[in-house]
């Protein structure tokens, strides 16, 4: 079976019943005795998506040797920081719509929202601290600092056209390659790997990340909104510069960089039609999907060090998703 | 010297140089290699109040023993959460005006503030990670849960009119006073003292942080703006209800009671004038300061086992002060 016909459940198989298990323990940290509260909770627990980020970790732990309780855990502990942030970042950016269905602001109104955020967070750390000793906790805490350093610069650069590539690099590494990454260096630590495989599939996981996000930020401007299921263009309307967008800029004529720049400072409204034009010209998707592609394949590179294994060809055919992904 | 003639910097005087440390450390823990970062950051250390929680802890362990390391550690990350609920409970109520000074959404927008309120409380967990054990982690962890439960409690009961005393307290007890349980608990856990020890310190804290509570609400409703320095009369705004409220309710007539109703379903304007009128009327406002004067002697009385030393007495101000404060 090759990689490309691999489904996500081929790909999860190798850790299957520990995804299960990271999903009733995630389910059993967050449970309230107030209905309300696990109300509120169902409301995220539909939206959870593809575990991408309990199964790197997982799948990282598996392809080093045996999974530990700690990996399950961590599993948990890595998913709600993950919906955590999805939380505030759809408060953040006042979407209605994130995998097909309303989201919490919509539904309950920002102030539930931005507790509820907090709640999970808080939860995340919770259950951090479940473990034997401090190691996940130290590793957990200095990842959600730099995730969030990563959105407050994000929101600090909006409406600021004049973004670089590595900025924007920064941004993404920081809001979502940290977490991915630490997922790969928890999976390998608690696989009691050397720290020097801790740090390759660090590596590893930061490369997806910084590839994963790249995508959503295509599919934010040229995805159609039925295949993504989630509020789109929300991007250039925030006058957040992503990457198509800031090498359009730089290889655009004045009269169409002029044009993109009011756009991004909201001093005209975004015409959809006209973005995608732009953006052809300057073939500037191309570009983004060409920087995608060499992250992803420098990922997989750094995966030949593994013993061969189902988990190997899982996080391989992972990274190979990023690309192809619709959604 | 009686309590009463005690200044704030009397009764810190024991402590004094401990909080100073817990100031820097906290300091160091929040600042960024981004110049924007650490300006957001000022914002917030501009409002840092009265440092009341790390005087809590480290009060509380100066009566039991000699301080620790942790002790100065827990400080700042027990202030740190604080402020963090402060910066998010801003976006909540829509506030403009904390301590006399612009609130970090109405000047840098929701979204840096909701980000920010995240770093925080992101940092307040890696520096509690830095402690050699779980301990700390556990008991925060616990105590933020607690603290977005009475969030998310307070938020689901906006505009209910039926809301009970007891109900009231529930809330209060988990949004306020979990966490300066927890600062005595802390405190004590690490002077060493026994599981019986800890619980009565854990109670005293929780007691003044109901009563601080209430005096915070009966300030809300009848406090001057110039004194108390922060955006008032919101709670009416938002539909919540608060003891004096909740007494005057259960015993107005009818037809104030229907007024009253309709304020807190925000279907007429609350007008400053009226509500007070009524609040008189009823005296509710000398009922909820009874209850807040019932809590803090309760607490005082727990202090009898302590032995006789300047951190005791301190502690016993402190409880003082929770009453007499305009602000």
């Amino acid at each position: 079976m090759t990689q490309v016909e691999m489904s996500l459940a081929d790909v999860y198989a190798p850790i299957a019943a520990e995804l299960d298990q990271a999903r009733a323990r995630f389910d059993e940290e967050i449970r309230s005795t107030r209905g309300f509260v696990n109300e509120l909770c169902e409301q995220i627990k539909r939206y959870r998506g593809k575990m991408l980020r309990p199964a790197l970790l997982l799948l990282t732990g598996k392809a080093l040797g045996d999974l530990r309780e700690e990996h399950v855990t961590l599993a948990a502990v890595v998913e709600m920081v993950h919906v955590a942030t999805l939380v505030h970042d759809d408060v953040l950016d006042e979407a209605d719509v994130r995998r097909r269905l309303t989201t919490v602001n919509a539904l309950s109104g920002n102030e539930a929202a931005v507790m509820l955020g907090d709640y999970l967070i808080s939860h995340a750390f919770h259950l951090c601290s479940s473990l034997n000793n401090q190691h996940a906790s130290r590793e957990i805490g200095a990842t959600t600092n730099t995730v969030c350093e990563g959105e407050l610069t994000q929101i600090h650069n909006r409406g600021n056209s004049h973004l670089t590539e590595a900025e924007y690099l920064d941004i993404v590494t920081g809001k979502t390659a940290a977490l991915t990454g630490t997922c790969c260096a928890l999976g390998s630590h608690f696989g009691e790997a050397p720290a020097s495989t801790i740090e390759t599939m660090r590596r590893f996981g930061t490369e997806l990340g910084v590839a994963f996000q790249i995508v959503d930020d295509i599919l934010d401007l040229v995805g159609s909104p039925e295949q993504v299921g989630k509020t789109l263009g929300r991007d250039l309307d925030l006058g957040k510069l992503t990457l198509p967008l800031i090498h359009s800029l730089e290889n655009a004529g004045p009269e169409i960089r002029g044009r993109l720049e009011a756009l991004i400072r909201g001093e005209t409204a975004a015409d959809r039609d006209g973005v995608h034009g732009i953006l052809r010209r300057t073939q500037s998707i191309e570009y983004a999907k060409t920087t995608a592609r060499g992250l992803v394949s420098a990922a997989i590179q750094r995966l030949h060090f593994l013993p061969d294994s189902p988990a190997r060809t899982s996080l391989t055919a992972m990274a190979g998703f990023v690309l192809d992904r619709d959604h």
